[in-house]
């Protein structure tokens, strides 16, 4: 599947569906409105599943795409690069803590090497061998990558999407692992929205002042560099992003092209979800917003996005642990369409 | 169980617990502090259980209490007071909202009928008996209960708190039902926190402008009448509460001294939990904000009892909703602490 192609099976929200979620949510014995965010995130279900209830999100399934970065040289991180790798093998030992949270929560996972510097183990039963190239360039002195290189990273996400749709997935996750990875999410965030470097970098995994006013500037200089137009996302992704936010990008599209939601992590995430409103502005109606990550960055490019977090717990972790933790409110927003009795069938007077 | 013995059983928090439990999520794989909000729950939960990592909140029960209100003659709502009655059958049938949210998360749901002005169904699954009296007095003209009367509430509260945690509840959530039971909720909160009536009094099911100005002078006007005392919990549970409120405050007592988590739902439940606050200060730290409600009342009584919510989705329905929805949320912040690996297992390199 092309990236063209997908963006072209990209359609609006089906407005019927929409009308009919509405119409239920109002015979429900509830008061009207009176579940708030989650009503709302009903109907835009509705709306991307083109019927009314909408299914629920189970089987679901977190893509944990992996990858490193040219711009760790400049030291934006205090983490050696080796850490990703080891973090990929952590994730297939189900160490980690989007292991720890799918587990609860009922999710799949599934890592993706689409760009890690280091081998990772290979062959276990979860690993997706997805490398495009093992790690990008040093994003304030040449492009992240090629265009080509990007399009495979964008379309390793789409084939991926597809796959776990195809297996029965009727709700995707976005998760990310790449030490270094908030500074090419900043650049891509502040080329996608005309925000300032300072508005939307952030600490990261934790850093310290120095090492924060020294990344402002490093995403400053690649901005600067490469002068990136938004209405070319390939080249936005390709001269300051990632190959794990590429991938991210083309996940997102691959979802909203079946029609099934998928629940946006922390900034990374949501940086590929920013490419991905790029490529195809009716990709949004397939996004739901897991949690409000504590990078600055993630609120500017939520509102650029037009969705409201549904956590707002502070977590700046990624791996996609935002998404998943917000796998059991979206399922319970839909659930609600499925079993709540109505005012009619339940015997309850109305107001 | 008497209520002064619940009282004198509740002790604080165990601070050596508190110390493992951070000094363990320091060798967890993630950054420091990157799970925000969740670290702080597991090293609460953590003190309650005196025990580094802390149970998992499984078997969870939530448990809805359901009462009637003198105040309903004074059209504080617009919704008929039998629909008290029907949604207690409703609960009992499967159909609410707090059902589908509990399919949703594994959680036991009881109904307690601990003052319905009407029969209800009665012999099935599910139903406590605990009728204390049919419905509160108007505490615009009388005091709601005598004190005898909200002491047969408190203590049916703590029974029912200690059942669920004898038949294994390792989790306990607050419900609660009662048509008009937001009005004794913001005078509760108003006495308890010392706040004007318009600061805590809130649209409960939806009324309209005219409604909610009357709704700000019945408050008003209860406690100008009582002038309730908030050293005096029972005194102000008695003149200005509910049946339901009264028992809330007992069952959150009741999970104190049993050291199990007690999830706070929403206004009518952190009503319930001031009073018990008021009548043991170490009661806080059993307890978890589920949500915040979108009533205002809730926000005071969130930040007198220094509690941060988990969610905050615009829900204002009750009946445990906004506990149940988050009961994920807690069981990930304590499955943190039992299953993610430390760098050191994982071999996993420090910063």
């Amino acid at each position: 599947m092309t990236l063209e192609r997908t963006v072209a099976a990209i359609r609006p929200a089906d407005e019927p569906a929409m009308a009919a979620a509405r119409e239920l949510q109002a015979r429900l014995t509830k008061p009207a409105g009176s579940l708030g965010a989650l009503e709302d995130l009903s109907v835009r279900l509705a709306g991307l599943a083109g019927t009314s209830p909408p299914p629920l999100p189970d089987p679901a399934a977190v893509a944990v795409f992996a990858g490193d970065h040219g711009v760790h040289a400049q030291r934006v991180s205090p983490w050696p690069q080796e850490v990703t790798a080891q973090m990929v093998a952590n994730f297939l030992a189900g160490g980690a803590v989007v292991n720890a949270f799918a587990r609860q929560a009922g999710a799949r996972v599934v890592v993706v090497d689409v760009g890690v510097a280091t081998p990772v183990p290979t062959g276990g039963p979860g690993l997706i061998e997805a490398n495009v190239r093992r790690g990008t360039r040093d994003i304030t002195v040449e492009a992240a990558l090629t265009r080509d290189e990007c399009r495979a990273a964008v379309e390793a996400g789409i084939r991926i999407a597809g796959e776990l749709v195809e297996a029965g997935a009727k709700c995707l996750l976005t998760g990310d692992m790449g030490i270094a990875n908030t500074t090419p999410a900043a650049a891509l965030i502040a080329a996608f929205t005309g925000t300032d470097p300072a508005g939307v970098t952030g600490r990261g995994t934790g850093i310290d002042d120095a090492m924060y006013a020294h990344k402002v500037g490093v995403v400053a200089a690649a901005l600067a560099r490469h002068t990136p137009d938004p209405a070319d996302p390939l080249g936005v992704l390709a001269s300051v992003g990632g190959l794990e936010h590429a991938a991210l990008a083309g996940f997102v599209l691959g979802a909203a092209a079946h029609r099934v939601p998928v629940i946006i992590d922390g900034v990374i995430a949501v940086s590929g979800a920013l490419a991905a409103a790029a490529f195809a502005p009716d990709a949004v109606a397939a996004m739901v917003a897991g949690h409000r990550s504590a990078e600055p960055g993630a609120t500017v490019a939520l509102a650029h996005l037009g969705l409201g977090p549904l956590l707002d717990l502070g977590m700046r972790l990624g791996e996609g642990s935002g998404a998943v933790l917000a796998l059991p409110v979206v399922a319970a927003a839909v659930r609600v369409l499925h079993e709540v009795a109505t005012f009619d069938a339940a015997g309850v007077s109305e107001k």
